[in-house]
């Protein structure tokens, strides 16, 4: 069983991750977790952050020479712009006042985290809560991913809804989602991919913010993730636990879910069809590649449905916590679209967990071990 | 912490539940367990099977005089119909084979569940991937709603798509959402359950099956429940980690979060005001209750999409696990729509997670000392 | 990773166990089953109860003609004297005050338990936290050690020392272990088992208590359970955690602990040697089996010591907790020493622990799965 | 509920550790810690490593101004000696070929380490199963100890056993064991104290290495954490957990417990009085403050063995895991004795403990709520 823990605060020192339960001996691309950091910081409707940031992990412990121990993988993402958050953030010494922050945004965890942790500085929440955190998402999957390539399983996302421009088509090839990444949008269709970024410039004039749909796609994965034995063991309800999991996305949606829950059943069951020498095959995969919570052989098939950011330009109207007098909500430097980047981040946190069901599924102290059993 | 553990094939002796975590002297109603059970075996559309089960619980530990013990709840929910089954089912004894099941209905468990396990009978997974479990997870649910109102927090829910007929309608009142158990199909508005009810005698006569969707609500959540100091701690990624965890969802969302989607951040996000005596509050709930991972005080809003059921009398291709011969899906006895049925699911699944962030929040060793630390 | 859950009261209608996790297709003989839990309920220096119980275990889902399914194993022990203690232990119905117990007695979990539940019943306490509970415990184990079978590895154990009379001679050879049974103290050594017994007697005529130290061995444990990589893994922590768990457990001890911990690691250490056809092997084995956290090959060795049963027909001082008066605590029916009884159950929960690590090991959807695992 | 993750090689770039779940608010001095983190480092017996790598906390996230935030705490120890084993430990690239080990220690996890997780080279396993990484575990119990002394609960620890030389005296009270850092072997009896630095010249001049005994006592507890619904909530089982999973510990021993199992019941139990105004007490503590597996209000004594250091600069006989000859065991740079240490984090790890079992009993997200709790 994978053990994660995140930690850091936005404007902190950084952002510290550690992953228990990783095989040993997988070979580790430190190049590779930085691209797909950068991946992270692209997308068209950032804002003027993402240029600071430059997120580069540093691995402290867990990996050596270029492949992993099996003991606990730790690692910093280092903050670039510490230096000027020293006054306000140092761990220790008392802050300086002046970035306090008292107008809590709506749609924030800003209100009831001061509340629930009795603080009278909105920014003592608002540093975790941030989607910031993400960023150790990113770093743990791009490390699952690169121990899943072994076993031939691939993972690739794509925008399909952005400011209500969205798309009805059926899925693109696997081959063509995996460009993605050449789309500011990350939107493999050219038609919508304009009219997104329509939508984001029209927004950012308006001072406005917007959400949107993407999909994830996951081929190569074995058959038997997950069981049917026990709720919590089912691997659809896994997956949504850490997708919805993920700041902003409030929709998640296995397959055609939601579209399947109009038709009628004989038009949605994948049917199951067998060759003598590739086994069971199916022609169709509604169910996005899980059958009674297990995965099935095909293509793993998840939507999710992220929300607009609720910090604007155009803020507001809030409380101030303390004097309880109406007001404007707080405009930390904000985004005016972030779903390609979420995007990304849904792609990482899913790969994660179909390495955690593969470890369990097939032992996993070292690499070899793993292997020799997926082979066989 | 709820520890819940279920137990139970379908056509086996019964299906245990164990709930470690509950708190000490909340007064407990056999009858209202009961009226829930009930409740979850109603709905326009159900097959035969119904009629048999009417499930009754028998406590078997951990509730002494009418009230918990703090110790672990077990209980079970006898199979009424076992007797029929000895034969097949025997925990012990060798089992006749003419109830085996080789050719796995696409849509279900069954052959992934054969696979992954080593069985050359698909009856060894059905009996348990049934939504039959769901009976121990509404009697858990229906034990969290009891503590829950000493809270004053309600929960209900409504259909709101059925065979694709579907509702576009605002949220009703709470008080309407009370009275869904009226409905057969558990809808509140008449015109829409009409054309619901149709859909299911067109459906039934067809052989075929229908999906749909519900919501639940949940009122009287005191703020700050859940928490975003850490992703696998936030009230929407539990709720829908349980929710996904139910058979047949495919899709969770939270409040409005598809439409939201769509939108604009100026017309989404909930504004905060302040009243002198009430305190902190929302004109609208587009997020359905929860911000930042945390309850805010609103009800919470959860809608959930249902697949339709797998099994058809019209059935569908496969292949035999035994011979690979291509062959029609088997038939058990089955419904023709669970949508009803699967609201009250959610809604017991629901609360339960309330309850286990409320036990979090207020310590909980007996529902005085939680009631005192409520109060405050 | 095996999810256990026990619950049940000691004079309840009986007691259930669920064990999520294990895997399918192992052969459970229900007389092994009912075999351990009658050895638990021997032992010079029972009192009357044990006649009384004859534990018969029932199981209620998870196997099927004799083989686990792979789901949860739920199983009850039904209580054979439930019936007399209906008026005092129904769920539902008003309870007769007669049994009512308001004394607790110093070394059990009275008064404490009767504070955190907010009790003024101290029969809700000790209905719980008698040792009863661990019938369900040995039922669990024994399943667990019909599980290790297949993979030839066996546990015995044996009381060394009772009431002060206790051996400091170097270990029995295993074979000469496996008929500790056969001793109606579980000691191996004749000229102790006479001076144990006597002690027995001399304790019950005085209506004093006694307790002792057993051992448990495990041998034919691979090398490689458990692991150094974090504390929370350690085979001997996590035994140490279920040992410790047992009531009256107060000191567990791994291999030559206390003995080596007065001795210079030139002496304690266990060299390591290589045979070109079996492999590393010890000539000695201070260490208990465990270096680092892990198994090593070597028989598992713990020892475990165990207070006096603190009900004492000659009774200890305490306070009513209405009246606040000094009192003499509550006697129920009690046993003169349960330490032979202890080491049947220390024996069933370390196996449980060896299980629970073998399948972490080796995957285990299937025993199949697990055996061509293991053979490699 | 307490997450707490460890990460860190001995040589590598330093030690990490995360805390999930510790409440808002709470003051944390640094100095304190890194006086903890010197008391570990202290002890004659020491090998020559203590003087390089004087530890020092940095704390990365989870605390502001010098008080905690209630978001994960993460800190990092660096490891000041790492400059010069970056060509054997660098993360990333290829290293250097000339600490390579291929002798295990007999005593230490390197044998079935290297197996397990199939490495060629037992610097992978021994740099993870050095007790170097018991230093994080006395940062987390320094902070824990922080958040306990707004309870007024203390804790203090002592050697009692060392090389053979020990005490059979009573406890002696809490504040002259608080005097133990007093002692270069932590032990408040001068008689024993000056034998046991004897034991140590002598040890080190043979090359050979000692164990020892130390006593950990913890007063203040409020009564009533831990449970005893189920085995793995009680308070004894946890300690025992956490305790024997610190590096060489192979005995823990709750209160009196071995002694007691030699006696009679009526010797052993601690009678309860009731005084009006200061409430329920014992006379004697023989239980060592756990009663059903719950603190009693009584100080809390646990008492450890451990082992002596498998690192003998006087070698034993291993096998080298490449050739399969026959060889001297590797020495790395070791200490005589890590007993006195080992007592700091003995005192760490066990009010790690009762800091989790508290935020469990009071719920927990800020501590003004939890002293508002605990004052009712």
């Amino acid at each position: 069983m994978l053990r994660i823990l995140t930690a850091g605060e936005s404007h902190g020192k950084g952002l510290i991750g550690v992953i228990e339960g990783f095989p040993a001996n997988v070979k580790i691309n430190i190049e590779a977790i930085n691209r797909d950091l950068a991946r992270r910081q692209q997308g068209y409707g950032r804002g003027g952050r993402m240029k600071i940031e430059r997120d580069q992990i540093e691995i402290i412990s867990g990996v050596r020479g270029g492949r992993t121990l099996g003991s606990p993988i730790s690692f910093l993402i280092p903050n670039r712009d510490f230096e000027n958050w020293i006054p306000f953030m140092d761990p220790i010494r008392e802050n300086r006042d002046d970035r306090r922050v008292t107008k809590p945004r709506p749609g924030h965890a800003d209100l009831v985290g001061a509340q629930k942790y009795n603080f009278d500085d909105v920014r003592n929440v608002l540093e975790r809560s941030s989607a910031r955190e993400t960023a150790v998402r990113v770093a743990v999957g791009s490390m699952a991913k690169q121990l899943l390539e072994n076993f031939n399983i691939e993972v690739a996302s794509h925008v399909i809804g952005l400011g209500g421009v969205s798309s009805h088509q059926s899925y693109a090839p696997f081959a063509v989602l995996k460009k993605a990444d050449q789309s500011p949008v990350r939107c493999v269709n050219p038609a919508l991919e304009t009219a997104m970024i329509d939508a984001i410039d029209r927004a950012k004039e308006m001072g406005d913010s917007l959400g949107g749909i993407f999909e994830i796609r996951i081929t190569g994965v074995p058959s038997g993730l997950g069981s049917y034995v026990h709720w919590d063991r089912k691997l659809d309800a896994k997956l949504a636990y850490h997708l919805m999991g993920v700041q902003g996305i409030k929709m998640v949606e296995m397959g055609d879910g939601l579209k399947n829950s109009m038709k009628q059943g004989s038009e949605v069951h994948d049917e199951i069809f067998f060759h003598p020498e590739t086994g069971y095959y199916r022609k169709t995969n509604h169910a996005g590649g899980i059958e009674g919570g297990m995965s099935n052989g095909e293509d793993i098939v998840i939507r999710c449905a992220m929300k607009p950011i609720p910090t604007l330009y155009k803020p507001l109207h809030t409380v101030d916590i303390l004097t309880k007098e109406e007001a404007m909500a707080s405009v930390e430097r904000s985004d005016t679209c972030a779903v390609p980047a979420a995007s990304i981040v849904g792609e990482m946190v899913a790969i994660t967990v179909i390495a955690e069901e593969l470890i369990r599924k097939y032992g996993g102290d070292s690499i070899e071990e793993m292997m020799a059993r997926w082979k066989r």
